[in-house]
């Protein structure tokens, strides 16, 4: 019934030695090199011959006898050698046809293609990008572009892109969907000296892509830390599996573009590729251990900090300066970074009173004060750094693994510079004696006057950022990542064959009848959204479907109902909101109420829609007071697959938006993360035991564990709905002290649904 | 009853002449005159010495001959000429006795006092600054400081301050409580030439303030844009009424120091000033139409644009760009900075297609592809600018006002510094002939590949920002601080002497009975604060006392209820939260349920506290059913009066904190942004005529004008409260389609309330 029509991607059959050949070849042959000054060939075969660099470099041309002096070969098969990997320059028509030379010397196993004119122009193109591919898979080689700048690995002095010059090399792998913005953080990283691992342009990600190199760079020694900047996710699975399982090692962080819909039009008219709602995107990337910035200037301050200093073991930081405005800006970021302050104890204040000016801050931010010297700061950081490894400083968060934040404004009597190299000695004095491990951030600010003390501190591996409160940020990011990486959580495992029979019996028996009468897409009713939630195990509250009011007095009389109060609902019929048509009755207490509520509803029903009476469900009254109105829901991701919502409820949804959203599938622990990122939550997890000696206490809290569960469960159900259900919700579920309930549920159902890849979710990657 | 116990300032009788002797002196005395090389004394005698100054300057030290080759005067008085500004850089303990001598002149009008060790070292510093005070206020003079760095005027070269360096001449005046701020700023701006009509360093703003340096920039010819650093307010009422009037004309940029609680214990520790609630302190500057940003790279990232580009006079952009990548970045930010792209109509997509390699963007962004030369962007900007002027074009938001942001990243044929080149002659061209009227702004992005160019721009009057983001955020904050000056509203009339007649006499005789048993710190009890408001004409139902039984089933049956059903509530006693208790019964029907509900109350108090039962109250039932529950609010800033706060009501309070904050006194207008400005809105808002043809509408809403009247008059009766009440709370207010009434009221009084000032409410300011 459901049908698979996406390109398949052979990504998952890219291995470690596809990408050992794009980052480490032994022999890289440039297919298309030209003599012609200025063209992106020309500036690529130039690129390759760099001086002493590590691998045989091919030049490729069936026209020309050498180009740049060296000897040209007429074809990659015709190379008396190991050409690894192929850097094809010519133009898309041709590219194919490459390719087939490439698999038929068979030594190539990494392409990297420049040219534009594939997807991105049209159906044409996106026919000749899936050939490429089709020949990569075929002949195991693996492409990065098409439509991109090319690769460089700098420790291996390898330029293979059209780059004006080559990255420094360094801790750091940058992997990118935007050409400019390799070429924009590239020319950045030479003033700051951020050095790379890796500098990969994807293109058009038709091949290589997220997950491939992820994986490489989890075991690259070159690479301790990664940036991305992503538009799309392309194959989620590969890009889950490699990421949950890097984050935990090495600190992963990622700019997502496009978070608007009109820039979201913008990526896509620009990389052919389809770009996800901004919110999941960034839920699932958390889930996976990745921290999100949100802004280029930040995504760049945080690889300043990563490629230059250990990464941080506290949340505490001590910050040093020599004003106050800068220290309460300082501050302030610290706290909006998720960071605090460590405390100063009084030993530590009475040191640092005998050294210091009177009127110093005798706090933290340590305001040294604006007559301070290179002295000041350099005596300042002795004594910490002493209190830090004294035994009574771990308490109020100073350690030697506290962080260090250091700022300066040029004062009439401070030296810029010389207050740079005060610090940087006297921190390096104490990083060598094992005194203090932790990262150290600064910040110049000013202009002229502090860009030398900013080239000083560069060099020497220290980031110093134009604003304090940059700083900070850096800092927090990398302290948000680790805290993400600690908390990943397994996937649960799938629901087994036993537990999903009776729901599949059912949905397949509710397709069939649906199919008849709706076609291929429909809503199920209430009372069939209901049954089949209910036949997966959740606790719905059941309705009996009455036709009559006979059956309806009958049905309450029996013990399906369960006893007065019942509620009566229309059951069936083209209106979405029951009680704004009189289609909803409460409270009913006697068979005589029951009798009057049938005929009520069927009569205003019967006004709108003479035809349409299919009859009303009968259901127990649910004791809401005290209870708290929840709603989940499923929605589908075309690449994560089915994404959870968990909120406020009833009518609040509308008002508060007050949900959160995650890929299914959630364990337990991972329900309690959701229930807590939402603000209903303090309803929810008010601690019963403590009420008797609160009488504040408004709210009557739900059994957590037991939520935790539902939610759990709600997923899975939703991951094995998959195939078919393209939106899922129970609004509302009652959440009380003894209660947990959904007393409303809709499935919307398409059976031609067009699943990227049936077995694809997020569940999958996760256990991948 | 209350009392007036802080320092009196003085600074509402700095007069214009004031700030005029300050930053256009006729002469200027610098007292503490010295040769010791590296003193800040000696550093801004040379700063004074400027080549070509307009203003003569006086050395004054009785203890030399000379200073600097200049001539020096043994005291002020002493000064043959016109020292209207007198610069004081001798130690604090000597600087009243300058102050003498400078009043003994009858000539000096404005001082600079740059001496620290006054308040912000105790008690003894805090005397001697009033004392400093004292003697300028009886002798017409002000204070600019102590503390503080100094003062600039670049179009007069007066540099009457330590900083290393003269400020540019320019547009932008800058104050600042930070005197490394002002440093910082001024480095900052030398590098990107920005340039300053006045360059002020506040300090501990003991005299000379926000107020008065506003008023003065508001007039003064040389400045079009303020730029401001607060950490505190200061004198309000000044304030106030100097922002409102100058935000019309000229827009005010602000950045507050101090968000987190940690910050603000470093801003008092660093200024010794109070720094207020940051919230209250944005809302009340957002109403002053003042724009606020959130960090200092903003601040100044607005700063480079208003110092060089017109006003903008659409919320319109088009962006050109070289690559997808920073066109996504930059639509994502030009949405989130509250403005639209330009929507390009086919006629222009068709003449651009004519110009540009097929798979340009064919939208806005529009991107110009990365082969793209300087040709490309130059013949691209012609293009637009023709059909900026076309009459079709401004359908789409296409004018000669449209902001231009055009933006770059190195790629390989990319040349910047011809591309900047092209870009703003094209633009300067079309700006000449009137055909371009809208502000430029540029990115560049990279670092040493670019940076020429950046300097480029930067001489030619257009900002270019590190990151696309950077440029739309700056445009977008000018655009909101004319969206906030454009809607200021006067501030309504207080109430009158009639209307607060009743409601000022119960208040008295309220305070005389529970001083009698409560001391000078109470909370009425539910009934008299509700009382006190219904005298004061708020809806608000009303309650009768009854101490017994017989009173109870009395009240019910005459008509001062209104008839069943009714709420019974305890009455009195010392337990905040009456539901918790059991002391409160809903819905009572009967006179039998009357009596039960009574003893119920009457036994379940007594059992917590035997002797404290005060009685019941009776009221009726209010029907809450589809009405929205809600909460008013007032508490009390010390330096901006009455805060009035609106919001989701009952326990929503707790769970989803959605309320609004401003000062009182609203009018209508501004009591609809309050509610606008919230979530609960959404329920409130329904328009009722549509819910027929709407059968998803769940919301009943309310009467809306009756809504913001209510808010607007329950300000004012804060207003009139300010004196004693401490805190006043409604909470719940129902509002439905025919309801508006308040259900449970609570008023903290505090008879020895240390106002600064009684009369001083935002109010006054605003009407001031």
């Amino acid at each position: 019934m459901s049908q698979c029509t996406s390109l398949l991607t052979p990504a998952s059959m890219i291995g470690m030695e596809h990408i050992q050949a794009i980052m480490r070849p032994r022999g890289v042959a440039v297919v298309g090199a030209t003599n012609r000054e200025g063209s992106v060939g020309n500036t690529i075969c130039r690129n390759l011959q760099a001086e002493g660099r590590q691998f045989e470099l091919y030049m490729v041309n069936p026209k020309r006898v050498s180009v740049l002096g060296d000897k040209c070969w007429p074809s990659v098969s015709a190379i008396e050698g190991t050409p690894d990997l192929a850097v094809v320059v010519t133009p898309a028509a041709v590219c194919a046809q490459v390719l087939e030379d490439c698999a038929a010397s068979g030594k190539v196993r990494g392409v990297v293609v420049i040219a534009a004119g594939f997807k991105e122009v049209g159906a044409e193109g996106l026919k000749m990008e899936e050939q490429l591919v089709e020949i990569a898979a075929h002949n195991n080689m693996a492409i990065v572009g098409p439509n991109c700048l090319g690769v460089q690995s700098p420790h291996h002095l390898l330029n293979a892109s059209f780059a004006a010059a080559p990255a420094r090399p360094g801790p750091v792998a940058f992997i990118s969907q935007s050409g400019a913005m390799c070429t924009a953080v590239l020319d950045w990283s030479l003033e700051t000296r951020v050095g790379f691992s890796a500098f990969v342009s994807l293109g058009s990600m038709a091949h290589v892509d997220w997950g491939s190199l992820l994986t490489y760079f989890g075991e690259d020694a070159d690479t301790q830390a990664v940036i991305m900047y992503m538009e799309s996710i392309g194959d989620a699975r590969g890009f889950v599996a490699a990421a949950t399982s890097v984050a935990r090692r090495k600190p992963i962080i990622v700019i997502k573009a496009g978070k608007t819909e009109a820039a979201a039009a913008a990526a896509v008219s620009h990389t052919g590729s389809m770009t996800g709602s901004y919110d999941t995107f960034v839920a699932a990337l958390r889930r996976c251990g990745c921290q999100v910035v949100g802004s280029m200037k930040e995504f760049e301050n945080v690889a300043l900090l990563m490629a230059k200093q250990p990464a941080p073991r506290s949340e505490h930081a001590v910050v040093i300066t020599n004003a106050g405005g800068p220290g309460v800006l300082c501050t302030d970021a610290v706290c909006g970074a998720g960071m605090q302050l460590a405390h100063l104890q009084p030993n530590l204040i009475a040191k640092l009173s005998q050294i210091l000016p009177a009127a110093w801050s005798r706090n933290n931010p340590i305001d040294v004060l604006g007559d301070a010297t290179e002295n000041g700061y350099q005596r300042t950081l002795e004594t910490l750094i002493d209190e830090m490894n004294a035994p009574n400083g771990r308490d109020s968060g100073l350690s030697p693994d506290t962080a260090l934040l250091v700022l300066l404004s040029p004062q009439s009597v401070t030296r810029p510079l010389e207050t740079a190299k005060a610090v940087t000695e006297t921190v390096a004095k104490a990083r060598q004696a094992g005194r203090f491990r932790g990262p150290l951030v600064c910040s110049w600010m000013g202009g002229p006057a502090v860009s030398s003390s900013k080239d000083w501190f560069h060099e020497q591996g220290i980031p110093c950022y134009e604003q304090p409160d940059m700083a900070a940020y850096a800092l927090g990011h990398w302290v948000q990542q680790q805290k993400l990486a600690m908390s990943m959580t397994q996937a649960p495992k799938s629901l087994g064959a036993e537990e999903t029979a009776g729901g599949r019996q059912l949905l397949n028996r509710l397709i069939e009848t649906y199919k008849a009468t709706h076609g291929t897409q429909f809503t199920l009713s209430e009372h069939d959204s209901k049954e089949l939630l209910m036949a997966y195990g959740l606790p719905v509250a059941a309705g009996i479907v009455c036709t009559s009011e006979q059956e309806a007095v009958a049905a309450v009389a029996s013990n399906r109902v369960g006893g007065f109060p019942v509620v009566m609902k229309i059951h069936g019929g083209k209106f979405t909101h029951k009680s704004d048509i009189g289609g909803v009755h409460l409270n009913l207490n006697t068979q005589d109420q029951v009798l009057a509520a049938f005929r009520d509803i069927e009569t205003s029903y019967r006004k709108l829609d003479p035809a349409g009476f299919e009859g009303v469900t009968v259901q127990k009254c649910v004791d809401v007071k005290g209870g708290t109105e929840l709603i989940f829901g499923c929605t589908q991701d075309p690449q994560l697959g089915p994404i959870i919502t968990f909120g406020a409820g009833g009518t609040m949804v509308e008002i508060f938006k007050d949900v959160a959203t995650t890929p299914a599938p959630l364990g337990i622990e991972e329900a309690a993360k959701l229930v807590k990122s939402t603000m209903i939550s303090k309803a929810l997890l008010t601690n019963n035991d403590e009420r008797s000696s609160s009488p504040n206490q408004r709210f009557k809290g739900c059994n957590p564990g037991q939520l935790y569960s539902f939610i759990s469960r709600f997923s899975l159900v939703c991951v094995d709905l998959w195939e078919y259900v393209t939106e899922c919700e129970m609004n509302p579920v009652i959440a009380g002290p003894q209660t947990l309930i959904a007393l409303d549920a809709r499935i919307v159902i398409d059976t031609e649904k067009r699943v990227v890849d049936p077995a694809m979710t997020f569940l999958d990657s996760l256990q991948g």
